[in-house]
């Protein structure tokens, strides 16, 4: 028989995925929708290169909320398939799998949702496509693949047909006999077969306990509201942490007494027990600051962003660089190198620009200083010569330092008191100085201090830990989660790789909030700046996703600005090339739009890796 | 309040462990068990690290299966009571933590249970201990921490109260009011509180799915039996692979292609779809090769093993190396590092020596070098030299060389007609020739190819899979999973490290059977030989769970043997020093016993540790 592989169960670039297919002596693909989004090569150039490699393209995938929907729903459904049907044009495949829908919208009618695969393959007859339908085992209202056959069997069309998958139909069988359905399926109407295998979950509560035990505050359990239980019975012996976990296994064991005792120290404050010093909320990035041997690259890039340096350190070689409530200190001092760099940076001297310092706005800086020294954050010298003005500073889980400063604000030293006015030098763009500002620092994390460095921040900064997010890098998953105040003034997402050694593998960056991000990547383009590339491929699914103006979406595709939208609003952004360890994102948020860009992050961090090979070739 | 941390809860040796809480202001510890076992400090030692670090020991933890028993365990259980109390007056320890029981033995009777603890907290009491008892969620009669405080009470006992422990009151807990009875304790019967937080499951079939999926026969589904199935319906379509894996994403594209590529092989040929040339399942290990640049080292060891060289090869500078029926062969030819070492050893030329390859006994080695083949196992070339018998080889996926060959039988040519007697050499110890082999090799294999290398070992050789195990190394936990032939003749269990970094932390090993370990323990003591030392607290602890006959424990102890029984009989081992990246164990097991002492491999590793920091120092 013919045999085929997913490309999603391969890691790399598309084109690495397919070379190794053809090489195992695959006969055919799978496409994966996000691998085509990610690859530069268009459709017709996948198509070649899979035929020049012997391969056949014999599914495209996933197709999905797409039946039992509203009228106007589908409708939309019909224009996003016509679209991919076209695309499969380009790829030569003639069988597209659209899973059973998710979608809130969807209703509980078997006779609808016949009808509207009918109407699917109608128009997929059109294209010379067929439509295999699978149910997905958290489909919403048909999970079953008996369900799903039930579906395509009254609709009978002869372009719809049912796509079986191990998967989705062991997960949920609970014996041989739910699998009796099978024979009840004329072989010529299964149009497609998936084959994975799983491990049987087993994680009952001896593994969850053995392996996935984290300090209190780093889990979902309310330890404070036991604690307070236990406490009122008059307890009076000791809190004692007992903690299973495979990544504290492995951790050194002194950053790990100290992530403990100060887990503790929160839940003592949370129950009553101990007073610490009350979180100064952070209300604002003061700025960041970025040590460099060789100041050229990234003083090019921010004038292309259009910053301007405005100010020097009176006693060393750090520059302040403006533009509007952005700004940036550029430190290329020999002191700078002995600067212990943050570990999650990756980064050594050597690389070039790293990203080693943040100032927060703090509305009392000695105050905050005070809650992060209770909380066994290292505290660093107040002042780096005698001169200059005082600062509190103390050091993240990962090494960054965090001034924690007052920007001409009453009553409080201002940090730039150290800094004298470049002369002849003033922020350029004065027309939307307050628009211009940083709206989140991305920080990689070490991969062992993840955990820590979420509660770090929460507790000793007072910010607001968001939900964790998996991103899939072509070379593994990573994760994220973003810690904020509550305005969003303060964001930064904690980003870690797929594993230990990838500490290095992440660059930091700076995102730029701007009102008008058309206008600023034009004028880093004009000023010779690169920003990244975006493949045409993802452009148009956007088309096929979102309505547009006339020649918007051409804009964002010549620009390479990604798009995307949520309950809220729309949320635009772009990259610069990677300098060192760093790189700067160009972000214009509707006001109600939450996220970072979590679903473009695939298609980004795909084009990172292309263009490193590229420039690296 | 005074605050605590298991030792468990932290990474490395005990004194790191214990260094890094005081350094972070903790008040005391809990002393888990194996952190004191695996550990060369005597009790008495511990006590004085701790007070110079201003440490209290406020908890020895796990005591368990003690309550409920019948009389005669009952007995025993408090045997091995009496030494732990011993033991915690080393210490200094007042307060011992009793789990609840999981023995198959012990009984549902919550009187007798009260009874029995009350028993052990009189003897408790002769030693000033308090004994704290605590529900574990998946204790056997006894899992939630009211039904435990129902027993304390019910004992009435003033030197038994109860432990509660955050983790497994919340892992149980479906809402609030099941802490109310939390209230009904009054505190100073808690004796003990720990706590620890952990993420809530949340792993749905969605997340199941997403990062859990392997290729098939990698896991515990029946997708042989769905295929066919399928099949009988008359499919005529692909068979295609669909996997979402965290690993797989991280791993290269080229050998996961091949990986998977097989999988479905034998999913075809399971089915009857595909025929493959027959398993011949190997009979034996003929022989392992050692590759090194300095031969002395590891032949200097292999002579106070008992072996003796006794053929060189004709061509190349490689010797053979007997004793009864386990042959060693070390090659130092100058071609040696240009071999491809495995990559699961870790290891490079300039490591010293490396075990790089092995030669199966195969019934059929042309038949089976064939199945290697089908099933893309990398065939190296038959001979290396034109004057040497021909000799089928495939690679492993972690790189080792597989020989198919034949010692010594009718038809088949003799992999040993390469060698030439080594003049005046003959095999020493020619008393119990047959009694000494190979009983195990164990294989580190590469982070990212561990389930490969299960099923190519599975599929390609014709070996069984057992249970997968993890180890807990004291820099994190190791998985283990042995492959081996229905008569024990081969035995391979495949290690892999806490994390992909880990690869060549871990060095591979030769285990030979003896029918008398001490004797040849002390022969290559006599000879000059090291065995590794084995902390004697391991001993006590021994002493405490088994009996022995006069002078045999401390006969192990004075040799470092190891001990343990499983329901079929006994076994015992112990292990040389590591000469590059491979050291020898000497092992006795009695007939019955199917193990390799995954009991004992904490304290084993916890040794190497030590061994390796005390040579390095």
């Amino acid at each position: 028989m013919r045999t085929s592989i997913a490309t999603v169960s391969l890691s790399g670039s598309l084109t690495e995925k397919l070379t190794a297919a053809a090489r195992a002596g695959f006969d055919g693909v799978e496409i994966f929708e996000n691998d085509l989004l990610a690859s530069p090569l268009a459709p017709r150039e996948i198509r070649a290169r899979c035929a020049d490699l012997g391969l056949g393209i014999d599914l495209y995938q996933p197709m999905r909320d797409i039946e039992a929907l509203p009228a106007g729903e589908f409708a939309r459904a019909l224009r996003r398939a016509r679209h991919k049907f076209e695309v499969m044009r380009g790829l030569g495949a003639d069988t597209v799998l659209v899973c059973s829908g998710v979608s809130p919208r969807a209703v509980d009618d078997d006779a609808l949702a016949a009808a509207q695969l009918s109407r699917l393959a109608d128009l997929a007859q059109d294209f010379g496509i067929r439509v295999a339908y699978e149910a997905l085992a958290w489909g919403r209202h048909v999970s079953t693949y008996d369900h799903a056959w039930r579906i395509v069997e009254a609709a009978g069309h002869p372009a719809l047909g049912t796509c079986l998958d191990s998967f989705h139909i062991l997960s949920r069988s609970r014996g041989p006999e739910d699998l009796d359905g099978i024979g009840d399926i004329p072989g010529e109407k299964i149009f497609f077969l998936q084959l994975a295998d799983a491990p049987l979950p087993g994680m009952d509560v001896l593994q969850w306990s053995r392996h996935h035990r984290c300090f209190p505050g780093q889990g979902g359990f309310d330890v404070a509201g036991l604690l307070e239980r236990v406490l009122r019975t008059g307890y009076g012996g000791p809190l004692s942490l007992e903690v299973f976990n495979d990544v504290v296994r492995q951790a050194g064991a002194g950053p790990t007494a100290v992530d403990a005792r100060r887990s503790l120290l929160l839940l003592q404050e949370e129950t009553g027990i101990e007073v610490l010093p009350a979180p100064a909320v952070p209300t604002g990035v003061a700025f960041a600051e970025l040590v460099t041997r060789d100041a050229e690259p990234v003083t090019g890039l921010l004038t292309g962003l259009g910053f301007a340096r405005t100010a020097r350190h009176r006693g060393k070689p750090v520059d302040l660089w403006e533009r509007g409530e952005a700004r940036i200190l550029v430190n290329t001092g020999p002191a700078a190198p002995a600067h212990p760099l943050p570990h999650g940076s990756g980064a050594t001297p050597a690389d070039g620009t790293a990203l080693t310092a943040i100032g927060l706005e703090s509305p009392d800086p000695a105050a905050a200083a005070r809650r992060a020294e209770a909380l066994l954050a290292p505290v660093l010298p107040r002042r780096r010569a005698a001169e200059d003005v005082p600062l509190d500073a103390v050091a993240a889980p990962d090494g960054t330092e965090l001034f924690l400063c007052a920007t001409d604000r009453p009553r409080l030293p201002d940090w730039r008191a150290d800094f004298q006015d470049a002369p002849g030098q003033h922020p350029a763009a004065p027309d939307r100085p307050a628009a211009f500002r940083i709206d989140h620092v991305a920080l990689t994390q070490p991969w062992h201090r993840f955990d820590e460095a979420v509660l770090f921040h929460r507790g000793v900064l007072g910010l607001d830990a968001q939900e964790s997010v998996d991103v899939a890098d072509p070379y593994g998953l990573l994760r994220s989660r973003a810690v904020t105040s509550a305005d969003g003034r303060v964001r930064f997402p904690l980003t870690v790789g797929a594993a230990p050694g990838d500490d290095t593998a992440q660059a930091r960056h700076i995102a730029l909030a701007t009102d008008d991000v058309v206008a600023d990547a034009r004028r880093l383009t004009r000023a010779g700046g690169r920003l990244l590339p975006i493949p045409a491929n993802y452009y148009d699914d956007l088309a096929a996703r979102f309505e547009f103006a006339d020649g918007e979406l051409e804009t964002y595709r010549d620009l390479g600005i990604l798009y995307d939208r949520d309950a809220h609003g729309a949320f635009r952004h772009c990259y610069t090339h990677t300098v060192g360890r760093v790189f700067f994102e160009l972000v214009q948020r509707d006001d109600g739009y939450r996220g970072y860009g979590a679903a473009n992050a695939p298609v980004r961090l795909a084009a990172q890796h292309t263009a490193r090979w590229a420039t690296a070739g």
